[in-house]
């Protein structure tokens, strides 16, 4: 399932996505209990859902199964992606954990030796933005530049989690672009403060549940500046995956559903572009992941 | 006013704190109610409390002059402190931002030159405990020390905050021991995942308000491990003071209520000990701060 938050008539509500239309899960809900004569209900939004997904997800999932085999129905609900104000899938993880030097290619072009360990770093919660919103530049650098991720949304509570048992422990994927004032982040030494500028997480535009991701391991991962490719890589070049990090992490710290890794950045960012690349006011990054949609943002 | 979080009959509880009486909110609003003919209520725990405090405080402090005015008809809801679980005064800050090297004395131990700008770098809050809960060694760290601080919690949402502004700002003051597993955080060299692990943030016990404390430049702050004093300063002796950082900080991002400063340790931390020393299975560790209070931790 391909679940997003949007805006509309000043409400916040939960979508669902299926190619370019979105609907409504309020909506659906009602159209469900009226013709099947049930009574169910979902409170709370998004990050409601992520947080009590064991309770919701069953409910939501019967609603839309019936929505899909009785689309004559429900089509009244669907609203058309590009018309609709997309917010962030979520607002405010717990945790915000970074992944540092994660693909063999982004190593390479820096000359650095590839991490023995996964390098951890943070962002504070209040840089995230959703798709569309403005990446505002901050006067304080010259700087700023762009990292395309493949973020992991946690679904349950855990420590000590096995490789194994990991990606039990995963809700979904979306798309982050892991903003960063370099200038700030390597004259800090401590890179959060760079990283977690106001607008410096952009998220989404959805969160596609795991069971619709085959293999997380083996995704595009593209960037494009005003049009032109600057990052390509795949998942598949990410030196530590994702069962490897969230066992790691747990090891250490509980995590909480709602908590989200980024993991990472692939080759091709703008510090390391000879010349250098940095955001300009004007331009617009577009991140894209396959099997998870275009992650859109301007810049000014 | 002194607020704090406790439990009672697995129930989470508000509670005013005077000396050694600690008077459960919610029961003090209904003998107020009764005795007055009013229909006052505040719903929500202390992070909902600091959260909207724009909202509730009037009423609180309406209720809370009262209760002191009438200490025979409320003295049925008031609990010796010592006979109940205080759990930490705020849950799930947005933000728990650290300073490093923010006291000359914790600077000259380490022999390093006072930083020319705030080190900045970030706790999990999932780390969070309350006092008297058990700081767990991790496995995985032989050397986890610990760090006496003034904290500040934030009361109102700001950006490009003024120094002359700033302590509108804030809503109080608390205290925190930033525990930190030294070997991991300096092998790594970002610092957060040594800084957060599980129970490495113990909090509280009490919030002041920011009414309550003339000067918080101007407390004593000592750490005593099993009863020997081991830190022993005055926030007088901050670098930076609690002005200067929250301009600084809201240059860069917007402060929430309920995001938590923790304005730095002084001297006399563990690891810059000659001999060194670091917590141990059975260890106490107890932190006092004038006008604020107490937190005490066991190690285990």
């Amino acid at each position: 399932m391909r679940l997003l938050t949007f805006q509309q008539n000043e409400q916040t509500k939960v979508g669902i996505q299926e190619k370019e239309s979105v609907y409504d899960l309020k909506e659906l809900i009602e159209i469900f209990n009226q013709h099947n004569g049930e009574n169910v209900s979902i409170k709370g939004d998004l990050d409601f859902i992520i947080v009590h997904n064991e309770e919701v997800m069953e409910t939501i999932e019967k609603v839309w199964n019936w929505a899909q085999a009785n689309k004559e129905d429900v089509s009244q609900v669907a609203h058309k992606l590009e018309n609709i104000k997309v917010l962030p899938p979520v607002s405010r993880p717990g945790k915000l954990v970074c992944v540092g030097n994660n693909y063999m290619d982004h190593c390479i072009e820096q000359n650095v030796e590839p991490p023995k360990k996964p390098m951890i770093f943070s962002k504070w919660p209040s840089c995230i933005v959703g798709p569309n919103d403005v990446i505002k530049l901050p006067e304080d650098s010259a700087q700023v530049d762009y990292e395309a991720e493949l973020a992991v949304v946690i679904g349950e509570k855990g420590k000590n989690i096995s490789e194994e048992e990991a990606l039990n422990y995963v809700f979904g994927y979306t798309i982050l672009n892991d903003v960063s004032a370099r200038d700030i982040q390597f004259e800090d030494g401590q890179w959060v403060r760079g990283k977690s500028y106001d607008t410096f997480a952009p998220i989404g535009p959805v969160i596609v549940t795991k069971d619709e991701i085959e293999d997380p391991h083996n995704l595009e991962i593209t960037l494009e500046l005003n049009g032109e490719i600057l990052q390509d890589s795949n998942t598949k070049n990410l030196i530590f995956n994702i069962p490897y990090l969230i066992s790691y992490l747990s090891k250490g710290f509980t995590f909480e559903p709602g908590d989200i890794i980024a993991t990472g950045t692939p080759h091709g960012v703008g510090v390391f572009r000879d010349p250098q690349v940095f955001l300009e006011s004007g331009d617009t990054c577009k991140i894209q992941i396959e099997n998870i949609g275009v992650l859109e943002n301007p810049v000014r």
